[in-house]
């Protein structure tokens, strides 16, 4: 490829790119131009290797732009690349069109729906162990960072995992273009500084002092093949604005279209457009995955009354399904021996990966492994998911299919005390579109949980808890998500009790101790928290007086919350018990009393409920 | 100080560590045995400066233990100190003492809690920006960092920030024991890349060959000043379970205390205490801080009907609020020119913090701040404190009282699309126990809502709106946290409509739109959505036929679970409209309507309802 051709096709991008943005009346027009010629060069000059009518071949190269706000550069190069239209391009950032403000993944080469910064290297980590570790393919994976957006510490999580893992076909192209929205980066064009800390964390790092030169970028992707062992890092100084003289380096151009009239200049700046050029993405190699052996499994065979912590029983059911699912890849954040995901370690080292204790880069990694069909589950406690709330937010804007497994949720963990107790995870989760909740009472219906989770196609979250609770199913009984299971019932119920995971075995102390004084309550395991079974707390509400829900988590987004939303207007009183007290440390039975949650408060209140009557 | 007298401290605090824990039946021995000789001679090597009678008092240094699961540690050197009475430490981890497993504010001493990793750095940074630049007195922050949290990337978020405001009052301490919680760091013993990575990032590193040789951490100590403008990190190499044989550079000795026989023997490892020896810690520097002028203020004049953006009236409350409330700080994760504190940096540079694109280390920063009197103003996208759940979640155990103001919520920012659309962040705020969460619908009502969370003590999250609307009301409205407003009422209302923000004057449309059909709804600008003004809904329960809750979020967590809960039980039909479709790129306007949010909705569902009494 001539680098005069590389410069025209340049050319081609920065009209799409105006004139995309122009009629769109927003957008990021400075933010895309500095990065033209890098893409230019990446995509039509023989590096990215890409089936245009296939983007779900298995051996594309993987294009991520994780500053998502340079997507009219992003649209523009699928436009130039003839994969998309260029009428359609003119359809930028509106309601009926695929090209929104930032990809997600509607638009169907949008790998990871980036737009909120520093997400994007780790999506890139996940799918270049795919491809180094599981497909054992030979795509690369590249991710345009911008330079403001390494001040997010989730970047720097990637970089740290990515030298570990040995990703030398992960390939970051920095833009540095010196400004951020509001001001200058805190390096500005400092590239020096900017080596110096991708080399510190282990990457190969290749300079190139005019990021709009297009034989000095040639020059620098031919040596990315010089890096035998290490993910590479491009770092490039470029201009925002680049190539209109009335933008150039101007802070206060951050995210502005042009007006119509301003556009015009532009195009005096631009000059004559070769819209014939030819604009040609190599193919990638051939490749055929491996068909994989689909083996059976047996469900273990717990007895009823033993203890197990469904914790345990969360490992043990990764084990038990690994053959069936041969996708299934695990991930943990450096506590997989809390998290019990230790045993499927131990067992199948190869399809493991320690994410070490960096929660928002297992998060996007784990998405990169949905784009690849991988089913990735990822554990650790409860608390620290809050830690990547912002990645697990994303996932849903790009079609995900992770699997969450929260550990040592509630007060009911006891002396470690509050920063360990997943008080607010539910509320989390469940404020995720499309995500599944459960949250399993005992080791069986924990491992039906996993069986559902692998099974169901989107993402699922699972909670999980610290202490040991006995076992109260059978083989035999049946799990779905939007389940539930009536576990004590009689015509004589008075009220209706709901409990989940620890609470459900207080519910049952309960129901023993008030059956002594003749008052019968029906208990239920709600297992899905999202979605509810409505059906059977319907036929609970007609049966019984009132519903009484008890919770190891707080009030606000919980399983009352949850309930009272499904069961709006019903004429049947509802009430609640949950943590409501600042939590502390001390031990599991004495923080269930101190939160009024045990068997000894629902006893209390069921009385309390029924005298009001 | 002779290293001989430090050496038997740390031998006295050896034997508090474990028996403590052992006494606790749980706790981190290991993880606190490798940090004794570097705390020992920071505490009581002339180096730590502080007036144990006076926690408060404002030129102590700070000292935060960023592996809060050292806790056993922490207690020990103030057990040692006789700030707190050995008998006391006994009761460690128990549900009755302020020594929790993991340091919260019930301790006195405890500037930041920790135990969800990777935090205490950036409360150091908010701590050294306040003795540098505002207090301008002169104590140090130290913060004891562990290498297993160096993985997380809110470190590198701190270490970027502080090196860029030259923190040379910053001392990070690394305890590089080799060992996390389930396997070896991925860096181990490796001081070297440490460093390069400390100054890669600006800041100027002490290695420490032996981190139990008290002469070569003294040496260390003592080259901290030279350092004249950069943050100082001291790199020592540790054994986790040090002075321990059995159970010494162990991985399965994370998190386990000693038994009592084991202690037995771990006590002639330990060799004779001396019980009696002196621990003096040194006095801070006297300091006095200049008596802040308090001054007037004036609301400003916003006219009936003019159209302003309530993000924009956030701006403008801060420079009205900014002489009443000397205290008031402002920090801005880089987007203060979309969420308007770019108006206070402006005239009030000294007092504004621009914190770049990186909101953890903001966050936790900002808690900071709050523990030297400061009341910091945090603003960035609504969607993005996502970023920093956990930091968020983490603030309330330490007694915080910091104020967070999101812009850009709802589907109402238009073409930017979902990933920068706030649609969790009620959800998110609302279960931080004791966060108020507020939503002004004007500019009137948002400079009340700027002015109440300055008065209010405790964590308070403003929810701002990108697009203009109308002002509503006038300076003689008042506002209180907990507080809403009946906007239209009459006799003839028939249902309550409930709205905050965009769908207030969503509402207000429709109100409009129904009185031409003779049909009269009754507005509620709901102003305080945590807590809730229960006293004015249950007035529209009694005056009304059923609520209609209208708001621009996601149901799960939201406005309408809210109320549903508050009014939990109540006869009156309470309905909903929320952010119930995927979200998308397009005009505000388009895309209330896609939601199904707007006015047109709004009337539609009230005729809906109306028709089914």
């Amino acid at each position: 490829m001539e680098v005069t051709k590389l410069e025209e096709i340049s050319k081609l991008l920065r009209y799409y790119i105006l004139t995309s943005t122009t009629e769109a009346g927003s957008g990021h027009p400075t933010s895309s131009l500095s990065a033209v010629e890098l893409m230019a060069t990446l995509f039509f000059g023989g590096y990215l290797k890409y089936n245009l009518e296939d983007p779900t071949f298995l051996n594309n190269d993987r294009i991520i732009f994780s500053k998502g706000h340079a997507s009219p550069l992003y649209y523009s190069l699928w436009t130039a690349a003839k994969a998309i239209d260029s009428n359609e391009l003119m359809n930028l950032r509106k309601l009926n069109s695929d090209l929104e403000g930032h990809p997600t993944s509607n638009f169907k080469f949008t790998d990871a729906a980036t737009g909120s910064l520093g997400q994007g290297l780790s999506a890139g980590v996940g799918l270049a162990l795919n491809s180094k570790y599981l497909d054992k393919s030979n795509y690369k994976t590249y991710v345009l960072l911008g330079d403001g957006e390494l001040s997010e510490g989730s970047i720097w999580e990637a970089a740290n995992v990515a030298s570990h893992y040995k990703l030398n076909n992960l390939i970051a192209i920095l833009d540095c273009n010196r400004l951020e929205q509001a001001s200058e980066t805190i390096l500005g064009w400092d590239l020096k500084t900017y080596k110096a800390r991708f080399e510190s964390f282990g990457w190969y790092v290749i300079e190139v002092e005019n990021g709009h030169d297009v034989q000095q970028i040639i020059t620098a992707f031919e040596q990315i093949k010089n890096s035998t062992d290490k993910p590479i890092c491009i770092v490039a100084k470029t201009v925002k604005g680049k190539g209109i003289k009335n933008i150039e380096d101007k802070v206060e151009w951050h995210g502005k279209a042009l007006k119509r009239e301003e556009l015009e200049n532009a195009m005096h700046d631009l000059g004559k457009i070769n819209f014939s050029i030819d604009c040609n993405v190599l193919k990638p190699d051939d490749f055929k995955q491996t068909e994989p052996q689909i083996g059976n499994f047996n469900w273990s065979e717990y007895k009823l009354g033993e203890f197990v912590a469904t914790r345990k029983a969360y490992g043990n059911a990764l084990n038990v399904l690994a053959e069936k699912y041969p996708e299934l890849i695990v991930m943990d954040g450096g506590t997989q021996n809390s998290t019990h995901s230790e045993v499927f370690q131990k067992k199948h080292p190869e399809r493991f990966f320690d994410m070490y204790i960096a929660e928002q880069n297992m998060i996007s990694a784990a998405l990169g492994l949905t784009r690849v069909n991988k089913i990735p589950f990822v554990s650790t406690f409860a608390a620290f998911f809050s830690r990547a709330f912002d990645q697990i937010r994303m996932s849903q804007y790009s079609n995900s299919n992770i699997k969450f497994v929260g550990s040592h949720a509630g007060v009911s963990i006891g002396e470690d005390g509050s920063s360990q107790m997943g008080l607010e995870d539910i509320a989390m989760f469940r404020s995720v579109q499309d995500c599944a909740v459960l949250y399993p009472s005992d080791a069986v219906s924990m491992e039906r949980a996993v069986y559902l989770a692998a099974e169901h196609k989107g993402n699922v979250y699972i909670r999980s808890t610290r202490m040991d609770t006995p076992v109260i199913y059978s083989n035999e009984n049946a799990f779905k998500i939007g389940g539930s299971k009536i576990v004590k019932e009689s015509v004589y119920d008075s009220i209706t009790v709901v409990g989940a995971g620890v609470t459900l075995h207080e519910a049952l102390k309960a129901y023993e101790t008030l059956k002594e004084k003749n008052i019968f309550i029906r208990v239920v395991d709600l297992f899905s928290v999202k979605p509810i079974d409505y059906a059977t707390l319907s036929k609970c509400i007609r049966e019984t007086k009132a519903i009484l829900i008890v919770e190891d988590h707080y009030a606000e987004g919980g399983i009352a919350e949850a309930i009272r939303s499904e069961l709006a207007n019903v004429k049947t009183k509802i009430f609640s018990l949950c943590v409501s007290k600042m939590p502390h440390s001390g031990k599991p039975s004495e923080l269930l009393d101190y939160e009024e949650i045990s068997s000894k408060f629902i006893v209390e209140k069921v009385k309390e409920i029924i005298n009001s009557f």
